[in-house]
């Protein structure tokens, strides 16, 4: 077996056999196979496709370059939940304490902010004191502990992953489902969980703009799951605007605890009990879905789910001050209003422009060496749907850097549609994908 | 400008520029472009082509990247002949010297062996003292006196053609027409001519097997050279039995010799004179092809052609008493004849397992370090169409390797096929390919 027929064999639209796959999988994270020979084949995958059974051998081949987390020794059932990205999407923040809550076990690696789409872990980070970088053993304790943690990925979780994307990042070999199945779900593996839940975002803040291909990689996902013997499911959920009105770090935790005191707007609340339904019924909490969202809410109102996210703040290190005593925390040099430059109902808000708008006011990264401001970001005043007046405030921006404010709040605007007539509201979840 | 969006455009199927196939061509031979992008492009262009608008510019950035030779001093015409290689293709040999000796000037840069392929270089240093390195300023004096000279690739040209080369050969990117359309024009547009024959060779020994493929890579050559500038033909010949009876290296400059001595077979001589025919039309040495055929064979009969073989090699540094002394040329250890294993008319013999069995019998090369047995290779003593009974002689193996006659042997057998009936011989030029 050599490399250059493998290359041969899927440039050539054929089938590759999981030898095969472990072979270059493998070999490329052992650096026996040169990236110029890896790079040729992801382009060849990219172009040819893989079918889902050479999908979940390259995903297990991925896996197992690296270190699996073992939670048999762990009562309850270990349940995960992961987004495909997008703006605005602090879910993970809301959604682990209140399924913690719930009585699941929540062993999860998030990710950080790149481009115009959010992090899990920078979100955490801005909380000051709090620890996304924890040993492994420190991980296990907490989930028996409190029975959920959150932190980033480790070097030695999937290193044939991150050595593949990285080179995919550099050979415009990024969007192709097989290789995006196989990078979220190594990971996903890895952690040892029972059950996975999965949000795959479509519209103009999403990595899938288009529907089709939301629900191709939806599909992807959840039988290269199955194949690899997780069960999975996959909602398909709408990113056409910004989830919820904040986008950035600090404010996006802020919204979160908001979420947790049971004040969350109405788009982010439908996304995170959906997820968490979901993962109720998974991990057998619940019966029926009904059942699950009413427990949710109970945990919500009782404050148990607050009290959860306080945990894990307080477990990894986070000082809880900031979290009763948000004016407490460092405020950004500038403030900026946008106003609505014309009377009517707001007919969309671009989640990509927002998302984007949020990395030049410091908050996110447009390449992974930027350093990131946690207290930059916007906070909408109004939603799609919402009728403003001309001269009301539509957002308000929060940045260090003076010179791009200017710039950012003419950018801002064009993000907004106006309509005379009512705009009709759509549910958020789209569709859900079960094996 | 950036590598990843070259990438990315022709991973879409979209037309590159020629400032993007410049940027990247250059970029590459200058070391600033990694191997990992540039085989990510090499496998886009494999799988989703290119214009032969596209094919020129590349072609002409890959001559860019190095030395271009100038014979605007010397008179007459500068036409040279390339073949897509074969077995037993000992037609450099006869046609560099018949055409010179009628009066075109022939530059001609040639490869070496691979694989089944021969290689002129290899044959002409059979040779003993035959220097195929001669400097450029060495070349340009033989071109001015004696009209011909046989040389190999140097370093300083199409630098960027050799590490592309080396890429393609590693990941699977070889089989491109436009790829191959530059790797050959690159090359000969730096010769510095002003015109080209070329001979695009298909059938089992060819490397374009099917004629379908033969003629599109044919197409494209002829089309991307007019649009660089240089006139150029393309003769389709097949390559299904080895050309001549002799594949090796010391027995084709024997059998070269023999053609020029006017005693070379049917097939060989069909396919030289055809080429060499062109050649002189091309040069405008002869109006019609009638003329050139007559002049060709005028000058073979004469004996100037051979003498201009002998001009090259004495000017090369060759020790001539080889030439008319092939007896005292060390002999090969073994010589094994192979015995025809039935009666009757032989259908066909597959040039490829000739040619492979040739490099297993020392006289050529499966990877480009391994060393050559000049007198190493095989003799026919009959080709297609002829009638043998059982246990005539089929062909003569020359060896020094005593472990591999038995397999060899017996690998011969199955080259040859045989029926009871009449075999109809094959014009060997199929099309020519014009603008």
């Amino acid at each position: 077996m050599t490399a250059y027929h493998i290359i041969a064999k899927k440039r050539d639209g054929l089938i590759l056999t999981v030898d095969e796959i472990d072979y270059i999988i493998h070999g490329y994270a052992q650096n026996k196979i040169p990236d110029y020979q890896m790079s040729a084949l992801l382009m060849a995958i990219y172009l040819n496709g893989m079918t889902f059974e050479e999908t979940a051998a390259l995903t297990c081949a991925m896996l197992e370059s690296g270190f699996r987390m073992n939670f048999k020794n762990v009562p309850g059932q270990k349940i995960d939940k992961h987004s495909t990205g997008g703006v605005g999407d602090k879910v993970s923040l809301i959604l682990a304490p209140l399924v913690a809550a719930a009585g699941l076990k929540v062993p999860m690696l998030s990710g950080r902010a790149l481009s115009h789409s959010g992090g899990t872990l920078d979100k955490l980070e801005s909380i000051p004191g709090f620890r996304t970088n924890l040993s492994v053993d420190e991980f296990y304790q907490q989930i028996e502990q409190i029975g959920v943690s959150m932190i980033g990925q480790t070097e030695r979780i999937c290193p044939a992953d991150k050595k593949m994307y990285a080179l995919r990042d550099a050979t415009a070999t990024i969007e192709s489902i097989p290789l995006i199945t196989g990078s979220i779900l190594s990971k996903k593996l890895a952690e040892g969980i029972d059950g996975l839940v999965l949000d795959v975002k479509t519209g103009s803040g999403a990595f899938m703009r288009r529907l089709e291909d939301a629900r191709a990689l939806a599909e992807s996902l959840v039988k290269t799951a199955m194949l690899n013997s997780l069960p999975t499911r996959a909602l398909i959920t709408r990113m056409d605007e910004p989830l919820g009105y904040a986008a950035g770090n600090w404010v996006e935790v802020k919204e979160a605890i908001d979420c947790l005191h049971g004040n969350g707007p109405d788009d982010l609340m439908q996304v995170t009990l959906a997820l968490s339904a979901q993962m109720l019924l998974m991990g057998n909490i619940t019966k029926t879905e009904a059942e699950a969202r009413d427990k949710l809410n109970q945990l919500i109102h009782s404050g148990a789910a607050l009290q959860k996210f306080y945990e894990i703040v307080r477990t990894q290190g986070g000082n809880l001050f900031y979290l009763d005593h948000p004016e407490k925390y460092a405020a950004s040099k500038i403030e900026q209003p946008v106003f609505a430059p014309q009377t009517g109902t707001i007919s969309s808000i671009n989640a990509l422009d927002i998302g984007l708008a949020v990395v030049q006011l410091g908050g996110g990264r447009f390449v992974m060496e930027d350093q990131i401001d946690y207290k930059a970001g916007i906070v909408l005043a109004h939603k799609v749907g919402d009728y403003v007046k001309k001269g009301e405030k539509l957002a308000t921006l929060f940045t260090d850097h003076e010179r791009v404010v200017e710039e950012v709040s003419e950018h801002i605007l064009t993000a907004f549609q106006f309509q005379k007539t009512v705009v009709a509201k759509k549910s958020l979840v789209i569709d859900i994908i079960e094996a």
